[in-house]
């Protein structure tokens, strides 16, 4: 029996962190194998790509180059990380996957969302995520939540408007593909917001 | 005026270095404006791109990952190097572009042509070389050639039978454009050699 793949999905923010705690948590609770992994990255060579992606510098980045070394990453992933774990039985928990790229480098940028769907074809194929989480919480409170934390790389430096674009980008990934992508109000409270995600586990576990 | 775009293909030790040379002599004495670039390559970026492609490790390195890379580096390379100095009337010699792709990462491997075909139109569109100059070279001659120099690469640790298809996948590349590409007999003398590649050049610069 394959294993279980999910991916965490937010703008910043969004609270995917304490999210992943959760998930870690209650997949040991039930005893289920499980790899933690996240993209950009997800093996060696993926994380030096996303060193690449999210490094400052002076030179633009043409927005082909991003959303080519976001596949590249992603190609090294799917063959080296999950599918092998997949087939193995082990769930997958990834911080991230398609539907970034579709926010981050599709929609919020006006970029060409038939690239995208060509991509994901050739690199995903059928492996898309069995569940994707989706953390939605209104941009002022991510980007406060941000602004505590000192870590802010080049993608966080965008505008207020970027946000909005990548907020709505998310909602309208989860509208087209509703099945897969459960939508969890992260503006609720610590509590409330770990019970919607645990519901959305043991509806997984149970279909498992 | 636009720039002349030139770039140079060949396999293992076909000469690349020293056509290069030769290149560069003729360009400074008909007093041209020229960048030297080459591929994976060609921005900094572009080049930190390269290291990864290029660099030994034991993560294998899947086929699709490859591909994305060669081509998120090209798309850097297109827009922030090649296209600006065409655009100033600056000739452009790259050392190995899209034909290489074609054959390594394509014809080689097995590859799949009409992903490079895609991507290629995505990256690269109209601004194909105004000429290619293949260096042709039979693969024993070459391998000695290289069995001499000693910064071997990963992509040269290969087996004698890839550097043959090597060979025959430039030569099919040629004869689908044989206008773009020319091939240059490599196998002679390098006064030979050079005559050849300055008729091309001169045949490009009275077309200026």
């Amino acid at each position: 029996m394959t294993g279980k793949f999910i991916s965490l999905e937010g703008g910043e923010g969004s609270g995917k962190s304490t999210a992943i705690a959760t998930i870690k948590a209650w997949l040991e609770s039930q005893k289920i194998d499980y790899i933690m992994t996240r993209e950009p990255g997800g093996t060696e060579l993926a994380e030096q790509i996303r060193q690449l992606i999210l490094a400052a510098r002076d030179e633009p980045v043409d927005d082909m180059t991003e959303l080519l070394l976001m596949f590249a990453a992603r190609a090294q992933h799917m063959t080296q990380t999950i599918r092998p774990a997949l087939a193995q039985g082990i769930w997958v928990i990834s911080d991230r996957f398609i539907d970034s790229s579709f926010v981050y480098q599709g929609k919020a940028r006006g970029g060409d969302t038939e690239k995208l769907k060509v991509l994901t074809e050739w690199v995903v194929g059928n492996d898309k995520p069995d569940a994707t989480l989706l953390l939605d919480v209104p941009v002022e409170i991510g980007l406060q939540r941000v602004a505590q934390r000192k870590d802010a790389d080049r993608l966080d430096q965008e505008s207020s408007c970027f946000h909005e674009k990548v907020r709505q980008g998310f909602l309208a990934q989860a509208a087209l593909e509703p099945d897969r992508i459960k939508v969890i109000d992260a503006s609720q409270s610590l509590d409330q917001v770990n019970e919607q995600i645990i519901n959305q586990l043991n509806g997984l576990k149970s279909a498992w």
